[in-house]
């Protein structure tokens, strides 16, 4: 039986998933990475990090990796000859320096008590000041790239990691051959061949490198003007072609193939972030559809025919997750982590008494408000400051109010976005739910679907990153005309085509929801303002 | 050895105390009400009440007082001889209609199952409409009346609850031939003697009446006014003769001498409100000095040789506490109440652990800010609608954040009630807490300190009211030439004169809370406004 294998590469761990080419799932395996989610000291000098490092070992995801094939191959009792093609999902922005051999910097003995040689996962948090700088200068120098970005760089993209490094470890910078996502490093890793023709995923590079098909790279004159070292680090350190996620990046090696179990010659698609590729995993490959990956912090895409400049819309890029379509990226930065945090708060085990708590309550949680900026505003404030709030406490309120409260506000949160896109002209007509929370967390779905006014369906799939990424090596691999047919032949498979479980707005709650929607909107104009001081509308 | 009579009706127990005239404290005993705090059914019918009706059963009192008195006599070995003065303090404003030979219409057999014949219970909140209605009237009418009362009369009060009756039991009404503060009640039934010479404490009248020494009653016009019912009251069902705290209302009767085992003919005391009895019970008889009874609600009292109407403020009587001072009654309408309200929110069983470790953090609470409204804001914005929040929340904040929050918020209330008395022209010198609170919850008492920038001292007696009741009593018996002298001989007797811990203020802390105090000023604006939609400043 064909089938397409999909890796995803979490924070902790990566997941192997063999996908049938008519879309059944035959085999799912997951192995952790051996130093964890991040190193706590770093291996060679046993030197405890600074508490804003995430830093990870590049060893852990080919070991892992290799790990998890094996073990979803043996499952599904699948050969390697059945294995058609390979798609890679990776967190992003995680970075690395390496030679032009494709050699982490870290693993060089010179630099592996360099702290800064090591790669920085997605949530190293070490760049604020170097976004800022990047913020203002662009800002300053009225760079149209800004406008991609709903008018802001985050502290944990590619460019602000990069002068971190060049501000902080200057030799280090220096010594950096090529600087590449953690994803693309991996693609290159299985398809080898020279750091010139490195494939390098248009996903990663738009949405966190600030690389459009239009412009390619920033300019040497904004990089010169951020820093005088950045001035050639493109010419000098970026080599590569760009490709987009789908296409074929290469073929694997036969050195690699031995290690995961394949066959030398399978076709790789180049890399996508993990969050884009629930959007193919969700089964959405039309336009217009919002796929909301719904985890510890949720990201909402969707992609359309339309190029739209939204202020506050953190990523726009063409081909950036489904080849021919702008891709929309935007987000909410605390969801499941803020849920879990309000269970700890009021010292509950599990959710099982605030869900059927929050559920017997009415619409607007009795007048309880609340911001859900517990970790930020990223859509479409950008700014990682902000903080939440309760408002209309009284003492008889309890835990299932705050977190009924906190639902709605989720839920509101949502809706602004959404509001958003289609006031900038851009159709949101369909809403798709995946990741692990719509699974375990059936009320969120529910209140969501309340406040938008619109049914959701929740993606029977609980692995859509590593489904999308199946896809995707599917689709590279030639196996169907389009990104189109490959969705629709493996993640809306026959006799699962609009499969499942669909929440639709309770009749009657439009009205409460659409004064609590401007009541929140209310919130938002009292505690959040952009960094320019102006609140977004709608 | 000489000793004087205190009597503290609370919520749900009376407590008798028994104070040498040279101060110490002999014995204390409490009894509960039979029917506890409130009743859940009419006695006469069985009848379930409404959620909103806290109604009490006037026997009780009686009951309950005789066995406290006769506990207290034998505890302290004293005899009925011994005991020179009553005095009693009541909850307020807790009222009852009765027949003009006193005895309270609810036990009349025409009348027992009608709800509204019943003692109305201070917290009783049946009346919000026709508080609304007197608000409107009365402003309407610009009736002066309502600068004494920071320009808001309360829903608990004596007219509100006279015109629900009026309005949702004429009958009850109409047959009401006397009118009266459950305190005045019980002053009257210790002493006997015609209606027309009813003591009714200037206290209760002033502060929950709408009376003043200067104008009466509030007029038949205004009364008129506000419906026709009301327009005779006064003159037709508010008998009686105006009495100050401290003075002599009448001495005690043979029949309540007997009941409750004292002597016939021991002077008694016009009564006072209980929380206002604290302030003699604290040893505060100067002007000058603010009186801080904290509990489950708080009120803070002043004495000052000057009236100045200020907004917000929502008492200023003169004799209203001690005879020759303007009395001026502020307060908070959760203290204790919204600490137990989070303890049981984060799932605590006690303090220790919140206290512990609110006390590790750093004054601000890590950027965490409360808004202290969890039962509405009694002053200055005299709003019972009004509601709590938290702000500045984020993931890595626990109970402890927010628990010292609100004790911060609580804090900066407070200290805007003083910055209102000071910018009003009243000085605030001195600061003393009694009450509960203080004693088992000293961090309370530091973060006031901290907030106010001055000591605060904590009166030792755990029963301030009880203790000011006694002095009221000896001052009526003519035991001391005045209130001043009763005060310092009683509540800061030889080698206690001074006596309680006080909190100094920590060095270091008074700019972060001027700026903390700034910030909850500003949640202040965002979400309180007066009725009139204005804010009070400062």
């Amino acid at each position: 039986m064909r089938a397409a294998l999909g890796l995803d590469f979490g924070t902790e761990s990566v997941r192997a998933v063999l996908v049938a080419l008519h879309g059944n799932e035959l085999a799912t395996a997951t192995a952790n990475y051996r130093h964890g989610q991040i190193l706590e000291r770093l291996p060679a000098s046993g030197r405890k990090l600074p508490p804003h490092f995430a830093l990870q070992h590049p060893a852990d995801w080919i070991d892992s990796a290799a790990k998890a094939v094996r073990a979803a191959l043996r499952q599904a009792k699948c050969s390697a000859n059945e294995v058609v093609g390979i798609g890679v999902d990776f967190t992003s922005c995680t970075m690395l320096p390496v030679r032009r051999d494709g050699t982490p910097l870290c693993l060089v003995p010179k630099f592996s008590r360099a702290p800064h040689a090591w790669p920085k996962l997605w949530k190293h948090h070490g760049a604020q000041s170097q976004a800022d700088r990047i913020n203002a200068v662009a800002r300053e120098r009225h760079e149209p790239l800004l406008a991609r970005y709903g008018g802001t760089i985050g502290l944990e993209w590619l460019f602000p990691k990069m002068l971190e490094v060049a501000e902080n470890a200057p030799e280090v910078f220096d010594a950096a051959e090529v600087w590449l996502e953690a994803g693309d490093w991996f693609v290159w890793q299985l398809v080898g061949g020279d750091a010139e023709a490195l494939p390098r995923s248009t996903c990663q590079a738009g949405y966190k490198g600030m690389w459009s098909a239009a412009d390619g790279w920033p300019s040497s004159d904004l990089l010169q003007a951020i820093h005088p070292r950045l001035a050639d680090v493109v010419t000098r350190a970026m080599p590569g072609k760009l490709v987009a996620p789908g296409q074929e990046a290469g073929r694997l090696t036969n050195s690699m193939a031995s290690r995961l179990g394949l066959r030398e010659g399978t076709p790789v698609s180049a890399a996508i972030i993990d969050a884009h590729a629930g959007v193919p995993g969700a089964g959405a490959g039309e336009p217009g559809t919002l796929v909301m990956v719904l985890g510890t912090s949720s990201c909402h895409m969707l992609n359309s025919e339309k190029e739209a400049l939204i202020p506050g819309v953190a990523g726009i890029v063409k081909d950036g997750i489904v080849p021919g379509y702008y891709g929309y990226e935007t987000g909410q930065a605390a969801v499941g982590d803020a849920f879990d945090w309000l269970r700890r708060l009021v010292g509950e085990r599990d959710f099982k008494r605030l869900s059927n708590g929050a559920a017997e309550l009415p619409a607007g949680a009795d007048g309880v408000r609340c911001l859900d900026w517990f970790n930020g505003c990223r859509t479409p404030l950008m700014n990682g400051a902000l903080k939440g709030a309760f408002t209309g406490l009284a003492l008889h309120h309890g835990p299932n109010h705050l977190y009924r409260a906190l639902l709605e506000a989720s839920a509101c949160g949502l809706r602004w976005i959404v509001e958003l896109l289609r006031a900038g002209g851009v159709a949101v007509n369909q809403f798709v739910a995946t990741g692990g929370l719509p699974h375990h967390n059936p009320l969120v779905v529910q209140v969501y679907a309340d406040v938008l006014s619109a049914p959701i369906r929740v993606h029977p799939s609980k692995q859509g990153p590593a489904l999308g990424a199946a896809i995707l090596g599917a689709q590279a691999a030639g196996a169907f005309p389009d990104a189109g047919g490959a969705i629709r032949a493996m993640a809306t498979p026959k006799g699962r085509t609009g499969s499942g479980k669909v929440f639709k707005p309770r009749a009657g709650n439009a009205t409460a929801y659409g004064k609590l929607y401007q009541e929140y909107r209310a919130l938002t104009s009292m505690f959040g303002a952009s960094e320019k001081g102006e609140i977004l509308t709608p």
